[in-house]
């Protein structure tokens, strides 16, 4: 055995995306103690970046010490107790993955579907709050990976205050890449990933609570069922000021490279990472339209930083995505549940998107095709 | 805001421990896809690789997403469910962290307590056994690294099989720097971290769990509490063969540095390793008491690996960490829960064991407390 020499691959799927070269040199960086004052300073910074990115004064922002999932995880075994009732939106995986840490944290989950492809229905949300008077929270996704959908965060957070009920947002896809305004919105609980339209590795995920969340966190009848994920524990190490509390070894070198990552986005600053994500969105949808390959999702709800691409009648999706490997050093990626076979995801996620990267996937597909550019 | 650049210091406290150049080089490789076959493969390595580590046959054998906390929790909320009794050896803070993760997941703890500073006593365990009959698991932390004491794993696993629990270990201090003999001991369920003995990164935490571990898994009443951590979920994707499931996004640059730093340990040798750990623990000892410093721990039961220094009479333990790190670039640890503010704790794990680091920290903490060598 040997020591591992990955390839380099341009990375076009639903996450990881491209981690700049000053990002990875940042994770190589000498390891330092998680209790070091000059960490601890560089900690404050990481929550500062966060708030930026989150657009939200929230003071309880901080990354999960694990990827995405556990983000998801974090927001509701520290919101939900057993027995409370949680509205879900599915339209696509992630939000079934919500439902099942619904179901796990003890709680009824009244699921609102759509069909994967489409964004949430505020009208059938509406009527799922007013038909469960009481609910806790109504929990959806704002940038569906596993479709390219954006639902309307903003309205449906707005409905979620109208019925008294937190808001829980899923935004691992969208923060960075479309705006995600977590104060405006009055959202309650966001979380996200490192590795999508952040540039950073995979590995951690950016939460924020709001006030009102952390009222609701500290008035729990029952303790949370994660120790490590339990806020009230994790607080009192991010937040602890003089008292800081041990409760975990933070992750120290994934964590120099989120600040990186975040010193970037701040640098290009969050309306031009927006518009150059849109801009390279439509590169692609004209790239694409030239080799005759048409979109899944409705224009005026698409992701610009994941493209569902549908897979033309008689093609090998699976053949084609590893041509695109093997020939062209391009991952893009497959559909997922009930798109499987049926859609490619093409991410322009963060440094990830750019004209050059556009052009070369265009070209790459082309080819596997036998499409030339019009 | 800057690109944060850590200060350069020698990692002689209970975790993170110091990070090889190769290791930091291995986290810094280009990010690939955790789907691309290249990946997987190097995944396939890590698991042999970690069962080199643990000396193990165990096809569940993996790597946690997450810092060994979740190790710890992955053990807990996959094997206990609601009603469940459990028995935790406690004779350290994590021995009581154990308990909190029986209690969360709605389970009975009953608590064997041992003084902290002194090993878990097999005697009172069997007492606890015998007086609790149908225990589905015995928990206990193989190397206290809140107070540098070693737990005689093999009688405790042993008396776990005898009464017909499972046997839970702790093994984040002890896995690569002492010998931790899975197999041999016969113990079920074994986490660790990346960040002690192993020489990584913090942000991963090992874990394996025995045949006997997984059937009782599998034939679970409750669902896993935990969506992120259900390993009936995590297996799907990393024992997947031609059927890998998507579970989560890998944290890729990790695992990166996870496998190189276990190629170093199975290119020295595990028994080279512990006696290099042995050696170097015996050359501190001899060092401390030429400056009058002496041990917690008695003699037979010390981790070569966290050694607990008695805080003279007289001495701000504080102040002298403080002057370390300032002054020296070193730092130790100190104290946790009831031992706070009455030992050091010097770790010499991993790379960090070596005579060089052992006669630096002798040196300063000579000079600290103007005690020269004699």
């Amino acid at each position: 055995m040997q020591s591992f020499i990955p390839p380099d691959v341009l990375l076009l799927g639903p996450g990881p995306s491209p981690v700049p070269p000053n990002v990875l040199a940042a994770l190589a960086r000498p390891t330092i103690g998680h209790l070091d004052p000059r960490f601890v300073g560089m900690m404050d910074e990481l929550k500062d970046l966060l708030r930026y990115a989150f657009e939200t004064d929230n003071a309880l922002t901080l990354p999960v010490s694990a990827p995405g999932s556990a983000g998801m995880e974090t927001a509701f075994v520290n919101l939900v107790e057993p027995g409370d009732t949680v509205v879900v939106c599915r339209n696509g995986v992630f939000g079934g993955r919500m439902r099942e840490n619904v179901v796990r944290a003890g709680a009824n989950a009244v699921v609102v579907d759509d069909a994967f492809g489409t964004p949430v229905d505020p009208n059938k949300v509406e009527a799922a709050l007013k038909a469960n008077p009481g609910a806790k929270a109504l929990a959806f996704v704002h940038a569906e990976t596993s479709t390219g959908v954006e639902s309307d965060a903003e309205e449906l957070c707005r409905l979620a205050r109208e019925y008294g009920a937190l808001a829980i947002v899923d935004a691992v896809t969208s923060l960075g890449g479309i705006p995600v305004r977590v104060d405006a919105w009055g959202a309650d609980a966001v979380y996200s990933g490192s590795q999508k339209c952040l540039s950073a590795p995979p590995g951690l995920s950016p939460v924020t609570f709001s006030e009102r969340a952390v009222e609701v966190i500290k008035s729990r009848r029952t303790p949370v069922q994660s120790w490590f994920l339990d806020l009230g524990l994790v607080m009192g190490y991010w937040q602890g000021g003089a008292a800081r509390a041990y409760h975990h070894t933070a992750p120290i070198n994934m964590l120099y490279a989120l600040h990186e990552a975040l010193l970037g986005l701040k640098e290009e600053g969050l309306e031009a990472a927006f518009a150059r994500h849109r801009a390279n969105h439509e590169r692609l949808r004209d790239g694409l339209a030239a080799i005759g390959l048409d979109l899944l999702v409705a224009e005026n709800v698409r992701l610009p930083q994941l493209n569902a691409v549908r897979v033309p009648e008689g093609v090998d999706e699976a053949a084609v995505r590893r041509r695109l490997l093997q020939d062209f050093s391009i991952e893009i990626g497959a559909g997922l549940g009930e798109l499987a076979g049926r859609i490619w995801r093409i991410g322009l996620m963060g440094a990830g998107s750019t004209p050059q990267n556009v052009d070369r996937v265009v070209g790459a597909l082309g080819e596997c095709l036998g499409r030339k550019v019009a």
